[in-house]
């Protein structure tokens, strides 16, 4: 299977990586992850992105806050989809981060999603790498049915709850 | 190859995402484009999403502005990776669509591009179909090293412009 | 009496949602309230939203956080009045949440009321049902009573504060 | 059949409150329309609002920029349902406008729809009066599956236009 | 002296507004405080302020939040100047309350202090109130004096607290 | 009568500022106005509202678009009120202008008006100026019978209007 | 003299950097300017930043729009200072790429000036080669005494302009 | 060596500002640092940049909150350049600060830093003091590869930590 990579800016955003990680986990999914820093150690992440391809990734996934540039600095060497994860900081609530790494210039896209929205960004790249294994695809299939079951559990136990209201 | 989808909440956003259709045709990438409105056509929407696997599609293209829930619409009914583009209409200056496409809940992630980012939303695609197709792989590394000579030759051309300040 | 349902995208959502079933029954308005996610339990969302009028509702009230789609997409499916509460989450303050809500396109309003504004949703539906309803029009003219005498009681209270300023 | 108010704040508001006024005739609802300022006419709309009920009005719709306080004071004077549009004028895009009026106080909510959506306000109307009309209620359900094959054609249109792509 | 009146549109406001009264005790300018809303209880803030010139007032200081539209209400029933104090709640963080005061349409100003701005709003009545009163101008003048040599006063300790860096 | 002068940043606020002008000779305030900047000539500016109490100014009215510390400028060197107009230029429509003057510190307030509201200020000054005149009070009381007036022929107006509909 | 480098991160971002170019030619500054994008050409950008300090230069200015990455990944390579134009694009007025420019994370500012501050950039940079040049010093602080004069001037003729007030 | 003033406009800034000063001393970069308020004591912050060239200063830093007048007024009365950091206060998350901050008009630029963004604010002045002191150029350049070790070790302490997801 293709794996993933989930490149984090600084190890100050791991507790929110952290489901990311155990979401691709979950799916089986190989990964890597690692710190490197658009700004402190742009050749290491320069050089990641140069042979993710050839080393075995089908995916990238950046998350970064503030000025978040690691997405971009990434798809900058790479042709592999890259997702970014816009973290929030003490400031702007997530909107800087958001913005960083959304409004990528003509060719050179970056698949955001939402602001700490680090286990969706597993479930979007489990959902591209499943393009090429069945055996994924048909995993998120069975994900989306629990996840209705879920939700049907909850407006069972709602029904309980409202009766004191 | 597997094909793209490429959806549109109103047709008056035709003329910004033809860029999105110019451009998966260049890369020579199946397309399909349909105008389906979460809010008018929602069963087109929603029955085009749950059979779009099936039907040899690997990405689907999402455009709407405003209360842009297209693209959340048609990640309800899919497993397919879904590329929101968020679509700038009259007030608000595209947030609109832009918070309404990205900010997904647990479980369904869009992979939002930049408002308006029509053409990279296609390159996103391409990226995604690419690991399944080596041919379009290379396609898309070609097209990389253009888009730097590109830049190279407005740099040289700088210099000449520059003589007259 | 038209009945009013109460339809929430999350059981998190529950916690401020509760004021408005509170205020519901204070008002004799017989209510159904139900966990649909616009992207989790799409169907169920629809089927509800479909059958709602044959069912004996008068008024659908919707809460959502981030990109709060559940009002359009029970607008979507029936033609009874729509009311969102866009519910504030970790980031934006609110702001995506009500967005997603309120900038609905041509054709398919949302009635939205204010951030976490989960009491009011109950009082606009109380306003529209009262339509129907002369008891309860009448209780609502009671109750903008107390509540300005509420307003004088507190005011009359602040005069004995300001003794010590 | 209960009637509609249409108040502007302005005149200047006129050319875009026109489209609420036509949608209301089209679905054949009586309405009167008036320009009462909350700032400059105040008691000409609280005088309005108090008496609307006993003058078989069921639903104010209020249209106003800037600082829009018109649908808050009419909210104040009376139990009946008050949809609120919220008028773009030069600066802020419409976003000081949608704040003012959407972020109403516990008591006394404004069934907001988006900046400029003057003919959804029609349409909220009459989804509120079909309640008690259903010769209405009917209409609306014609309407719209009238507006789901309009999206049709427009599919349809475009498979002819992306011929030339 | 001309009295200054300052409305609360919330007694929950009273916690911020307190600071302000106290600013008007220790500059010597009567003050009357009331708790009036303008959607709750218009025709208090309405009368009061018809009647506020002729019972004494030079200014009105109003603080509200969210669709903070006491300001305007008040400057709607007098050509006496109003102070706006836009009241930071729980979303938005007093952007809505700043929008909703401060962009009055033209004939009716509001004069909108900062967010919070609760001192602010006293200092600027005393300031308006000084043109009418010499012994206020003066005490003015010796505050500002005083302010000063409080900011010099911080700055030569901040000399010590660098030490020990 | 006290006078009024009036402060801009910039003589391309000029345009704008005119119509500000304008209402001070139409209510027979005496005026004076100069373009002084807060960055380019401080102390011109500095020295002007030092000596405007003297010289027999009663209120500053203050224009400046961008980072507008006009304002502020101004209001440091006098405790007379200064009234502060945000100008809206080419980027952030108005946003960075309305900040930087409305957002004071503690002790230093300034009254701020409108985006681009010119005229509003002025009247806001007036209103001040007319607790010293009861003359400028009257006029300001007939200003507001005529506005009323002016509302409630459009209101008639609109009557007409509405019959092509 | 120490050189400027002016890097702009697209070729249309020529017409308003151009008066930066100017600016720095106005003050006898040497410059050398090219077209260097951070997603495009990354190398090209990476490269001039690490040799830029000893081939002379002593400050570099980046121009780029939307996700405006240039500044920070310049600064990435480079110890020199980095002064930061974020340009407005189509969407966001310049939010978009002001945020991602300034909003750097510990240990890698960019000196960011206004939004299409093209002209600000070259004196910030001229203010900057100052240090080294006492003979810059000076005509900077002519330039100083000259834009005074020049407001002086447009003072002076505002007083002409508004006697037909 | 240059000396560097780092100005804060209240002593509350004193906590965030701290980590400035400690930088500039491990620099090793001889600084004064001061309260002086644009607002309260504005001829001292004036005097102060007047002669802040002549007084042995190469950099000024200004740190202050709100409508941030501190780093335009200190520009106006030097033309050495001015570093603006902009303090987060109690509403709107900073923009305030940044907005004041940044957005200057043509002639008089501020070098805005991130918000709170103080320790950037040393090294950015240390970069530019560094222009004329290459054993300063030369400690920024260690300190460069510091960071970037530091980087390193975060990013294999990570792969640490991963084993137990």
């Amino acid at each position: 299977m293709l794996k993933v990579a989930v490149i984090m800016g600084s190890d100050s955003d791991f507790p929110k990586v952290k489901s990311c990680l155990e979401k691709l986990k979950y799916f089986g999914i190989p990964f890597e992850t690692h710190v490197y820093s658009a700004h402190r150690t742009p050749e290491e992440a320069a050089n990641f992105a140069k042979n993710a391809k050839e080393n075995g990734f089908g995916v990238i996934i950046s998350a970064a806050g503030k000025a978040a540039h690691l997405g971009g600095v990434l798809a900058a060497y790479t042709t592999l989809p890259i997702i970014g994860i816009p973290i929030k900081s003490d400031a702007l609530d997530g909107l800087d981060a958001m913005l960083s790494t959304i409004m990528m210039p003509p060719g050179v896209p970056v698949a955001t999603v939402a602001i700490d929205g680090c286990a969706n960004a597993a479930i979007l790249a489990a959902q591209i790498i499943a393009l090429t294994d069945e055996g994924l695809a048909n995993k998120l299939a069975e994900e989306k049915i629990k996840m209705a079951e879920g939700v049907r559990a909850k407006d069972a136990k709602l029904q309980e709850e409202i009766k004191n209201i």
